[in-house]
């Protein structure tokens, strides 16, 4: 018989668990820095959540994971971490907001295996649910930046922009028809070269002079406060050049004007967003990933509540798969096989040998005792395939002393067994 | 339209969800202590690998979410950490032996929901594969005694016995039929009065006096040695008594000897076990409840492997979400609303109040910055509902000077804000 993994998802083996919690840890103290806390939820959903229209939408229904129990109901996987929260935050009134939250877990998405992306995966958010101060759009760019500089990215680069600006652009132009499409071609300028997005505009019936002025308008990018000035010039005043105004006046406030620039063709999707959009990505010599986006969504929350009222929110999100894995590539993590810091074994001591692990088991030092009965060389080279850092060897030539060996250099010294956890505390 | 959660499932609050954060680290600090790595594996497995007939058995399948994928591939949630654990070693020849793991993850039953039962819940798991070392189940009842002490367990018993001591018991009496349901009446000895367990077996037509002489033998308990000297005395010299004696050699060396009861009734399931068998209960004046059980399976990896080679394996799992709701029940953990050490507020001030609270983060200190737009009382109100210990209030009144006022004690005194992050650290 051969038993597999279900396709699509992974193993994490005890080298990339070991980095990945530590990752993961040094994300929640960015999180907790800025006052969020954590909430978890079942992995599956009712298909009633899942499918509600204001969610996720027809696209990604067509890629969840779901079934019938067995009295009947229909289930599903989570595919985000979002539309759990919004059913958490409707069925707890009590929560005092702003409710700021974060949660690391795992979504599941059937996609055609061939795009080669996993099929179970990480998301990893922050939100604020409950304010409408731009403050907490603000907070969003910040502990991304606070993140960068946590993991020890170096070069990086955060874009903004307003969905109302958009909106007023294809206002200002004239298009009145397949508003969505218009900005999902545009959301495509970051991967196809601009003739081919203004092909598939044409395509959808807009006059070649409007596809002309709205990839124009839109190409603007640069410093934030020129950027506002040059498209209020082509716009006048609007809501959503107040917002960015306000986010950029807390940027400056909070020291990373400098790290944000205003790109006008940025959409993200867009399907629930409604004001502020971020996207952070890290630049190297190598390659430019998306680490990070997210924006203000106020019109989700109220509906799972279904009580008319809006509930305002904004969050980002962190692409905490490819974090790791570019971590790893790039060495910026240190990789740990085990958290073992000494190994104990005897030759025909193993009473003694016992004792002593205990002993620095009770000083809280990570102790393994060797329990495979082998020679001295086969134990050593288990100790060194998972880079044990110290070894103690118990044998009656030493005795009432032991042998400490480093297992790094090589060097080894007799000492007494009650002055090894100080010795390895050191 | 009114969403819910899943039936038999639970969303976990920040409260809830914190306090559990902060015990399981306490318990991964204790894995650690011995020498246990991580390993993670996906929710799904596929239905063959569920379904093993050396694995879970019928009773488990019928209680496991199932489902086709959109492939037509039968997957299913994993119902224990024990059967995917048997896949990955399996699946990665190449991991060092004895290969020590740790898993703390979230598995899923369908059960009547009238139990009272989660359907989604927690499991926590050590095993230790590879190795017939007795030192390694030793290993195991070490670690549930080293939990206790790091939970703060002050009153608890762990009983012990071996499978094959009971399998022998049996043979002695000279029962031969229906083996599997002898056991298992005799593992209701925990909860029911031995009159009902002597009826049940009755019924399943053994002798009356092969009843009583069974009832009997298995009705010894207490101090180990003198239990084992006993049961030696009836049945002669056997495997099991071999390897209990073993094992409470280890005991010894290890000081947990007087921590331990033998228990010739102690049966757990038995389905895959093999040799000795762990239970573990916590005990205060008002109840008794099972923190851990486990035991050594030799018979269930080799076969995932498919080899024909025996792979010893013995282990032990921690009911991690009783140990966690009675450790809050009898306040053993501190609740905690938020890590947030300070809120910052500001009257008229926002820049400043701004500046502030980015510098206490850039010094490591979890920090809120008020974005209410709320009357300071209300503001007040806040960081007391979640508790949050210290405020700051920036206004024009004292500036440069700011107001740090101790919630706890309703204290306040004017500081430098330069004076802040060293007043607060202390």
């Amino acid at each position: 018989m051969d038993f597999n993994r279900v396709k699509g998802m992974r193993d994490f083996l005890p080298t990339d668990k070991i980095v990945r919690e530590e990752i993961i840890t040094k994300i929640k103290s960015v999180f907790k820095r800025y006052g969020f806390v954590p909430i978890e939820t079942p992995v599956l959903e009712k298909w009633e959540t899942l499918s509600a229209k204001f969610a996720g939408g027809a696209a990604i229904l067509n890629e969840t994971y779901n079934f019938k129990d067995k009295a009947g109901r229909m289930l599903g996987l989570r595919y985000d971490l979002t539309v759990p929260l919004g059913r958490v935050f409707a069925m707890n009134p009590n929560l005092p907001t702003p409710f700021k939250r974060y949660c690391i877990d795992k979504v599941w998405r059937y996609e055609e295996a061939k795009t080669g992306r996993y099929r179970e995966f990480y998301q990893c958010d922050v939100d604020i649910i409950g304010t409408e101060s731009l403050l907490a759009d603000a907070e969003c760019l910040a502990i991304a930046i606070d993140m960068f500089k946590t993991l020890g990215f170096k070069n990086y680069i955060i874009k903004i922009n307003n969905r109302k600006i958009l909106s007023a652009i294809i206002k200002h132009i004239g298009i009145k028809q397949k508003i969505e499409q218009v900005f999902r071609e545009i959301d495509k300028l970051d991967k196809m070269i601009v003739e081919e997005v203004s092909k598939n505009l044409h395509e959808l019936g807009i006059e070649p002079e409007k596809v002309q002025k709205i990839l124009k308008i839109i190409s603007v990018k640069g410093e934030p406060d020129w950027v506002l000035k040059s498209i209020k010039k082509e716009l006048g005043d609007n809501k959503g050049i107040e917002e960015l105004h306000k986010l950029l006046t807390y940027a400056k406030s909070m020291g990373f004007y400098k790290n944000v620039e205003l790109d006008l063709s940025l959409v993200r999707g867009l399907g629930f967003y409604t004001g502020n959009l971020f996207e952070a990505k890290a630049i190297d010599s190598k390659m430019t990933f998306s680490i990070a986006g997210g924006g203000r969504w106020d019109n989700m929350i109220g509906k799972f509540e279904g009580k008319g009222r809006m509930i305002p929110a904004v969050g980002i999100s962190f692409g905490i798969d490819r974090i790791i894995n570019v971590m790893r590539e790039r060495k910026m993590v240190k990789e740990l096989k085990t958290f073992t810091k000494v190994m104990v074994t005897h030759i025909e001591m193993e009473e003694e040998a016992i004792m002593i692990a205990q002993d620095l088991r009770n000083e809280d030092i990570n102790t393994e005792i060797d329990m495979s009965g082998k020679k001295l060389s086969k134990v050593f080279k288990y100790a060194d395939k998972i880079s044990i850092p110290y070894m103690v060897i118990v044998g009656e030539r030493d005795w009432p002393k032991i042998t400490l060996r480093d297992m790094h250099t090589g060097e080894e010294e007799k000492i007494m067994p009650k002055d090894l956890p100080a010795k390895l505390k050191t």
